[in-house]
C-alpha cells in the first residue's frame, strides 16, 4: 500500500512494477472498450490516471464505478501512452470500499465558490480545497519551525479568560448556564451561579498573556484560534480565525521588524519548496501573476518608513483620494494599496499617531506617537501589526486610565513592568490573512475549513 | 548578543571570550569583596554563573543588584574555578534594563506549587516551570512534525459549533447578546437575535469535522483547545485543554494502534533528545525513574489485549479491588494500573462493550463490542482512546438513533458514508495527560500556562 505522493516522488523506483493505490474516483471517461479512471489519493496535489479495457479482469465492473467512490485499486505502473501525464496504472485488480450515488453533489464540472461553502463538508475533495488547505497545513508548520529553529517557545496561552483586553463588547461571552433560566441577582446576572463564577469570555488575543511568558523565557510564540463578535460581512471578515503572536524580550521596533521580514520569507519560500504543484496552479487559475509576486518577496528589501512620511508622500500623489490622508489618522486602504505599489514591494509603516493604537504600546519621545508598525504587503494590504511595548510601569498605568482599560483586570500584565521588566516588542499576524497573499484566494470563507460569520455556523 | 543556550551548545567558540547577554537576576550571593549572580535569559534550562569582585567596574552598583532584575551584561567566558559549573562569566559591565522590588514574591526559595498557581504570570520564571513549558513546547512540534513528515494534513477544525457532538450538556454555550437583557420569544431565549442566529456552543472535539478531511486527504491531524463545562475539581480534570485528533482514511484498527505506538515513541525520543537537561531536572526531583520510564516505553512493544481478556485476568487477580471488575463495564483506574503493571508496560486494550462507547464507533461482528481502543501507559493510565469508526450508513444511523443523537444536526458527517467512504479510524491524545506522563508533574494545573477550573478563570 503506497501513496500517490510516493510515485511523484519516486517514479522510478515503482517504474513496471505492480502497486496498490486507495483512494477515490475523480472522474470516469468511459469508451466501448477501455475507460480511464481519474483517481486521488489527498497525499498529493496531483492525481493519478487509471485505464483498463476490455482484457482487465472486471471491465464490466470498473465501467461502472461512479465518480466519488472509494476504491483499491491495484495494478502496474507504466510510461503514459497519451498527453498529459508521465505515468499511470493499468489496473488489475478492483475493490470497490465505499459506493457514491449518482446525485454526488460534487460532479467534475465548475461550481461557484459560493455553492461549495453550502457543501463545506464535500469542498475538500476538489482540486481548489486541496491546494488551499494543504498550503494552510504546511504554512502552520514552517511557522512552527521557524519559530522552534530560532528557540521561540511556543505558548498555549488560554482561550477562556476573564480579561477584557481588547474591549469586551468586541469578545463572546461563555456560559454554563441555562440560558432559558438565567440567575439573577438585584435584576442582573447573578454570575457567581455561572462555572468560573464570574463573567468569562472567549479570547481575540493571547498577547497579554504570552507577554508573561517572554519575560521567562525572552522569546515565545502563539498560534491559536481568536474570536470576535463583529457583526461583519466582508471578505476579510471572520468570528473565528487564527492567529500568531510571538513576543520578544530585550527586543526594539527595529528588532522586531527584523524578525518580522526574516520570519515571512522563510515561510513564502518554506511553501514554494513544498507546495509548488499547488502555487503553480494557483498562479495559473486563481491569481496570475502569484509565483513571481512570491519570488518577489522573498528577494527583496522590506522598505521602512514613519507613517508621517507616508502621509506626506500620499499627500503629494497626484491621486483624487476617496478619504484624504491625514498626519493624525489611519489610512485607508486605498491608502495601503498606493504605498506599496509607490515602493513596488512590501511596507514597514512606523510610529503611527498613539490615540488610533492600542494602550499598552510604548509612546515615543515626541508624545504623540507610539513605537508601532504595520507591515503592508502588495495585494493584500496589512499582513502583520505590531510594536514595541511600554515598558515604564507609570506610563502604561498612565494610558490605560486614559484609554479607558479597566487596571484591576490587568494588574498582573502592568506588574511586568515592576518585576524585572526590560524593553520588549511583538507583533500578531492573521492566519488566514496569510493564506489568501500565499494563494490568491480572496475570500476568508475560502482558507477556512469551516468558516463562522455572521448568521452563518453550519456543520 | 548570544543566548545562553549558545553558550552551552558552542563553548568552544566563545571560551575565552567577551560576550554580551541578557536576561535575569536569579540569585546573587554578596560576599564583602566579591559576588556570584546566578543568571538566565529562558533560552536553557541551565544559567550561568556571574563572577564580580572588587576590581570590577561599578563594584558598588553590582553589589546591589536584586534578584529579579532584568540585565544586560557583558564579560569574558572562562573555565570555572568553582565546582558545580563548567563556565562561568566574569562580568565587565553591567546595565540594569528592569529593576525589581526586595518584595518580589519569587524569592529563591522552595514556594509550595499551590502558591505559585496563585502568582501564574510569574511561575514560568521558575526551574520547574521553565521545565514544564519548554517540554510542553519541544513536544508540540514533535507532534507537528511527526505528522507532517508522515504526510497528514494539519486541520483547523471549527471551535465555535452549533453541533451537539458529545452532548450540549457538557459544552460551553456561547452568545454576543447582553446576558441582562436576554431576548426572549414565547418565555424562551430567542437564539434568532444572537451572532449566529442560533445557539452557538464551543467544542469539545474536533473529530466530527476531522473526517471530513480525512475523506478528501486520507490522513489529517488536529491540534487545538477544547472545552467542558465539567464541574469537577481533580488533578487530571481541567475545563479547557488542548487534543491532539487524527483520523485516517482506510485504516483499520489493527492500522490505527501501529499509528499511535509509533507516534508516542517518536515524540518521546524527540523530548528525550532536545530536553535532556529538562528531563534529568524531573527524574530528580519530581519523579524517579522518569528517564527509564520514558527509556523503556520507546524500546518496548505494546502489549495489544481485548477488554474481554482484560476482565478476565483481573478476575483471577488475587487482589481486593474497590470495584469489581464486569465484561459489560468500563474499568476503573485501579484496574488500569493492574493492568500495566501485570504487563509490566504499555498496554492498548481493544473492543470494548459498545454500550460505554461513543455512538460513532464500529460495532463488531458480535454484535456487542465495538473496535474502539485505550492506550493505558505505565503511571498515567489511559493516554489515547480510539476507534475504528463505523462507516456502513444505516448502522451509524440506528446507533445514533438508540443512543438520543440528534441526526439532523449531523447529517452532513452521516453523509460521509454515502459519498465515498470506506473503511477508516482515529484517535484523540490529550495534550496535558502527554505532559504529565513527560515530566511526572501530576496536577494539570500545573501543566497549563493558565489553567481554566471551577471557580477558577483568574488572570
Amino acid at each position: 500500500m503506497i501513496d500517490i505522493k510516493d510515485l511523484y516522488q519516486n517514479i522510478a523506483v515503482y517504474m513496471e512494477k505492480q502497486v496498490t493505490l486507495q483512494g477515490w474516483i475523480r472522474n470516469q471517461r468511459k469508451q466501448k472498450d477501455f475507460g480511464f479512471i481519474d483517481f486521488s489519493d489527498g497525499t498529493y496535489f496531483k492525481h493519478i490516471q487509471l485505464i483498463y479495457d476490455k482484457d482487465t479482469k472486471d471491465f464490466d465492473k470498473i465501467d461502472k464505478l461512479r465518480i466519488g467512490s472509494a476504491i483499491t485499486v491495484t495494478g502496474k505502473i507504466q510510461k503514459s501512452v497519451g498527453a498529459g501525464q508521465e505515468f499511470e496504472l493499468v489496473i488489475d485488480d478492483v475493490l470497490l470500499e465505499g459506493d457514491c450515488p449518482e446525485d454526488y453533489p460534487l460532479q467534475p464540472k465548475r461550481h461557484t465558490r459560493e455553492f461549495l461553502r453550502e457543501i463545506a463538508y464535500l469542498r475538500p475533495r476538489t482540486n481548489l480545497f486541496q491546494a488551499v488547505f494543504r498550503i494552510r497545513s504546511v504554512a502552520a508548520h514552517a511557522i512552527h519551525t521557524y519559530f522552534q529553529e530560532h528557540n521561540y517557545v511556543y505558548v498555549h496561552t488560554p482561550l477562556i479568560t476573564t480579561t477584557d483586553c481588547e474591549g469586551s463588547e468586541q469578545m463572546f461571552k461563555i456560559t454554563s448556564l441555562n440560558m432559558n433560566h438565567i440567575p439573577t441577582f438585584d435584576g442582573h446576572i447573578d454570575t457567581s451561579k455561572d462555572l468560573f463564577g464570574k463573567q468569562a469570555y472567549i479570547t481575540g488575543s493571547g498577547q497579554l498573556h504570552g507577554e508573561t511568558f517572554a519575560m521567562a523565557f525572552k522569546r515565545i510564540y502563539t498560534f491559536g484560534p481568536t474570536f470576535r463578535t463583529e457583526n461583519s460581512n466582508t471578505k476579510t471578515h471572520a468570528n473565528e480565525f487564527w492567529m500568531i503572536e510571538p513576543e520578544i524580550a530585550f527586543c526594539n521596533l527595529e528588532g522586531l521588524m527584523d524578525i518580522e521580514e526574516e520570519m515571512l520569507k522563510y515561510v513564502v519560500n518554506y511553501v514554494l519548496d513544498k507546495c509548488s504543484n499547488e502555487i503553480t496552479f494557483f498562479d495559473q487559475f486563481v491569481e496570475k501573476g502569484l509565483k513571481d509576486k512570491l519570488t518577489k518577496l522573498v528577494n527583496s528589501e522590506f522598505m521602512r518608513i514613519s507613517h508621517h512620511d507616508v502621509i506626506d508622500i500620499l499627500k503629494k500623489a497626484n491621486v483624487q483620494f476617496e478619504f484624504t490622508p491625514n498626519y493624525d489618522e489611519d489610512i485607508a486602504k486605498e491608502h495601503e494599496k498606493y504605498i506599496t505599489e509607490y515602493f513596488n514591494g512590501p511596507v514597514f509603516i512606523t510610529n503611527w499617531p498613539k490615540d488610533i493604537k492600542a494602550w499598552y504600546m510604548k509612546t515615543n519621545k515626541d508624545g504623540k506617537t507610539v513605537a508601532a508598525v504595520d507591515l503592508e504587503v502588495p495585494g493584500a494590504g496589512e499582513l502583520m501589526g505590531g510594536s514595541q511595548r511600554e515598558d515604564d510601569y507609570q506610563k502604561l498605568i498612565n494610558r490605560a486610565k486614559e484609554m479607558n482599560v479597566d487596571i484591576n483586570a490587568v494588574d498582573w500584565f502592568c506588574n511586568l513592568r515592576k518585576y524585572g521588566g526590560c524593553y520588549h516588542a511583538g507583533f500578531g499576524m492573521g492566519f488566514e490573512r496569510l493564506i489568501i497573499y500565499l494563494t490568491g484566494v480572496e475570500n476568508i470563507r475560502d482558507v477556512i475549513p469551516y468558516p463562522r460569520t455572521p448568521k452563518n455556523c453550519d456543520f
